[in-house]
This record gives C-alpha cells, sequence and structure tokens, in this order.
C-alpha cells in the first residue's frame, strides 16, 4: 500500500517548508507527499514562487520526502474554474492551471490536479449551455494536457466531486469523459477519488459503496484522498472522531482486491482555521497512526511516533 | 439599521452578476451588497477581470444594487497574508490587496477589506519574530492605505478573526494597532467586527458578549458579519438552524445603544459546497427574512418575499 499525506493539514500553520518537512518526516513517519495549493499560490508573481518553490524542493530533499503530486485546495476549489459560466473566467482558470503545473514542476512533482470546476446553476438549468460547457471542458483538459507535458510532468489529476452541477461526479460520467478525451490528450489524464466525495449519501444513497467507484473505475484511479465522514457532508475528519464512520481497513481490503494498492492513497484532512495548533498536531497525528495501521498494516504504536 | 448582505452565499453557483443581482433585489428584498473576492479572484488576468467587473457594475445599477465593499472570501483566508512568515509570500499578498482594490474601485465599491494574516506557528512562537511580523504588518498596511487612496477608495477594512496568530484577535489589540496606524494612512483603516468571530467561546471565553465589543471599538468598526453560530466555531450558518444560539434582536438592541445602527451589517453565511442549490435558496431566502425582522425591524412576512 502506497500511504502519503495530503500537506492541507499544514497551511496557515506550519507553512515554513522545512517546518511541514519534519513533520511529516519526523512526527507522521510519512515520505510520501501531496502538496497543496493552499500553501503556494499558482498566482502569485513569478518571482516569488520561484524562490518558495526551491525552498520547497531543497526542503523534500533534506527530509527524504517525495512529492509525488501537487494538488487544488480550498482556495481554488472556491471558483467555477473550467467550467465558468463567462469566457473571461474560463480563461482565468486555464492560466490558473498552467501555472500550477509551473508550480509542480518547479517543487519536483511528476502530476498536478484538481476538481475541473462548477457548472453555474443558470448553465446547469439550460441543456445545451450544459452541453457547450462539458464541450469546451474537453478541449480544454486536452490543452492542458499539452500544457503539462511541456512542464515535464507526467500526469494530469482530476478529482470526482459530489455535485450534480460538477464533473466528474459519477462512475459512468468519469469513464465516458475519459473515452471521450482518448487520442487528445498529451499526458495521461488520471481520476482521484476521494472518500468522503464517494460515499456522499444525499448525493449517491444509502447503498453507495467504494467497490462501485474501484470496479468501475480501475486503472484509471491516479491517486485516493482518504478522509473520515458520517457519509451526509464531503466531511475531511481525522481519526478518531466520534462522528466519523469510515472503515478504512475495509477499503484497504477492497483496494488489495482490485490489485490498486500501488496507487497513493494521501490523507486529506481540513481542519476549521479557528482549531487551536495543539488540537490539530494531535489529530494529525494520530490521524496518520490510523492509516499507517488500518490502511498500510504497518504495525506501529505511539512510542514509534514522535 | 443598515443591513446588506454578503454574496458568500452565491458562490460557485449564481455566479453571473444578472443572477445574483436579481436574486439580492428580487427574492431577498435587499440593496446593500457586499462583494465577495470568491466570485472574481483579484489575481486573474487584467483583461478577463476588466470585462467581469464590467458585468458586475452594470448588474448592480440594472438591479438597484448598492455594493458598498467587496471582502476576502474563504480563497484568500487560506494562505497567511501579510504576515506570511516569507517575504516572498508577504510581498505577493501586498500585490494580491492592490489589485483587490483595482477589482473595487471597478465594480464602484468604497471599501476593501479582509482579515489581515496569520503568523506561523514557527514565528508566533518567537516573540522577536512575531514583534517583527506586527511591525511589518503596520508597514504593510500604511502602504496599501496609499494605494486604497490611489484606486479611489475611501476606506480599508479589516476583520477581526479568532485565532491567537491572526492580527487582530481582541479588542486591545485592534485599538492599539488602530493607534499605531496614527497618521500613517491615507484612507481610513476601519474594523470588521463578525458575530461567530467575536464570541467564538473557546478563544474567549463563556463571558465573551458583543456589547463588550461595541464600547471597546465604537466608532473603529466599519461594518459588521452576521452569522448564526453556536459559539464553539466560526459557524457562518442561517437562520433557522437547529445548532445556533445568537439572539440577533437582542443584538440590534446593542447596536442601537452604542449609536452604531448606520455601520453596515452583511449577512455572511458559508455553505457547504456540497449541498443542493435548494436548500442554500431556501436557507438564504429564510435568514435574511430572519434578519430583517429581528436585525432591521421590518415586518415581513413570507409572502413579500418572493
Amino acid at each position: 500500500m502506497n500511504l502519503g499525506i495530503n500537506l492541507s493539514f499544514a497551511i496557515k500553520r506550519w507553512v515554513e517548508p522545512p517546518v511541514w518537512a519534519r513533520l511529516v518526516r519526523e512526527t507522521l513517519g510519512l515520505e510520501l507527499v501531496q502538496f497543496t495549493y493552499d500553501l503556494l499560490d499558482p498566482w502569485w508573481p513569478t518571482a516569488s514562487r520561484r524562490s518558495m518553490t526551491r525552498d520547497v524542493r531543497k526542503a523534500a530533499d533534506d527530509w527524504g520526502l517525495k512529492i509525488e503530486s501537487a494538488f487544488s485546495g480550498l482556495a481554488n476549489y472556491c471558483f467555477d474554474g473550467l467550467l465558468h459560466p463567462d469566457p473571461a473566467g474560463r480563461k482565468a482558470s486555464l492560466e490558473w492551471w498552467k501555472r500550477a503545473f509551473d508550480v509542480a514542476s518547479e517543487i519536483g512533482a511528476k502530476a498536478s490536479g484538481g476538481p475541473l470546476g462548477a457548472i453555474s446553476v443558470s448553465d446547469a438549468s439550460d441543456p445545451k449551455r450544459r452541453e457547450q460547457r462539458y464541450d469546451d471542458l474537453l478541449d480544454s483538459v486536452a490543452t492542458l494536457s499539452k500544457a503539462a507535458k511541456s512542464a515535464g510532468l507526467e500526469r494530469l489529476q482530476v478529482a470526482c466531486t459530489p455535485l450534480t452541477r460538477e464533473l466528474l461526479h459519477t462512475v459512468d460520467q468519469a469513464r465516458t469523459f475519459l473515452q471521450d478525451l482518448e487520442g487528445r490528450c498529451a499526458v495521461s489524464v488520471k481520476l482521484l477519488v476521494d472518500i468522503g466525495h464517494a460515499l456522499y449519501q444525499p448525493l449517491y444513497g444509502p447503498e453507495a459503496r467504494m467497490a462501485a467507484w474501484l470496479s468501475g473505475l480501475g486503472d484509471s484511479i491516479g491517486a485516493f484522498h482518504l478522509q473520515n465522514t458520517d457519509f451526509q457532508s464531503d466531511s475531511h475528519w481525522g481519526w478518531p472522531d466520534a462522528r466519523g464512520l469510515f472503515d478504512l481497513a475495509a477499503f484497504a481490503g477492497e483496494v488489495r482486491a482490485a490489485n490498486l494498492e500501488k496507487v497513493p492513497a494521501f490523507l486529506e484532512i481540513i481542519y476549521p482555521f479557528e482549531l487551536t495548533d495543539d488540537a490539530v498536531l494531535e489529530s494529525i497525528t494520530s490521524s496518520v497512526m490510523h492509516c499507517r495501521r488500518e490502511y498500510a498494516a504497518e504495525t506501529v504504536d505511539h512510542a514509534q511516533i514522535a
């Protein structure tokens, strides 16, 4: 099993690269990292960005971390992205993705990704405009795949999200999307499947199961996001959490049964900004220990995690 | 009483200016608006931005709305802003604020604002670095006040937030900050006080009361954010909400007693991205009706709100 961590837990707290790098390696005992654009906005001016990406790469090297990919966080998810109703908004999103590829490349990641965007309520209510947004999206992703290749990346990583106005939100839609892109892309386009998205019952019903996502998408899955959830929200909670109901060990068994053990699985916990640093550190530590035990089947105890 | 709405409810849903403008005027029955940068990222390329700000201004004119100010949303709050530990990060934040002033000016707002930023855990642990961050912040705000004036704005609007590593988080700190800025700024610097920040009990204790913020800050308050809260999180819930405990009518009485009725009060509700559009529309409508009744003391019933 290929367990890593998304740096979402570190935003606004442990933002200096040597600080989060040490935490990930020494405190959490992990080596595999997914960088979050919530730590370094791709929009930041190029000169500022370059000095910051240099520091990220150095810290990863110093602490023996592998930054596998870089991914959208909360900030970019606030916008409609590649599905924005206004062509000016879509153009801005294309530019954001290209700048994100530069960040990913500079920090040594081989993939970059995020959710593709949201169709507005107005566009979603009109079948023609909805179809146009989908067609435009295929063009955008094809264009971006070339930019990703130019930046030296190997993979575009597209998140499945639990809203009908967002693409991609079902197994069938994701498969169709990848089929529609066949032969049009310069790097491979893979899906990121997030537990809390995939099992969101208000959209998918109480029968939603991870096994259906795994068998339906198979090798198209490029990464997982792990989180604890009550299936009633996109929770992004850790372990232990009295509200959380997700059985991670059972999911690990399903991943093995589907021969997807090598797919990187990143714990992505999103804490309220106002939570104390001590509470976040305690939660992220216990959550990683839980994942190492239940997902990676390591024998860990508290003594091993400093 | 001067009741308005922050457009946070509209992000990723009703993003086209004529769509949210109509909703605000026709469905919610309001005229006073605080624009959110979650609808238009100041980082977006200038040409794209200008066509979008033109549309915002036109929609506001068409629907008789007054855009009083523009304010940071979730996206910009993900970063450390003007308190970033890396000079490159602080420089990027200064640039963001200047671009935000351009947006505010182009949409006809007279003020722009947001939270100032967060000190990293590492900087916060070192008294000298912490002091340096504060001194740098004063310089940054003084510089920005000049940029705000050049952009034609009248007011910088600084949010108080409920974290010890964020400035400004107490009445005393906010007063000292404004005193330290005296004589240094080209436009007035005012505070934005948010109910859910000001009464967050894990930081301020169970005795926290709005009256203390009102009497402590008085005329330094340039705006309020209204939200329903359980005082245990920065909730940003609406009304009705079974979890919420905030008595808005009592707060209105305190505002009147403090002679602050003219201060604009913007309802700022933040909905989970995955909530259905119907649920959000129902909640924002009932929340505004609650605010019109309890805060603005209007006689409204459902029939009046389309």
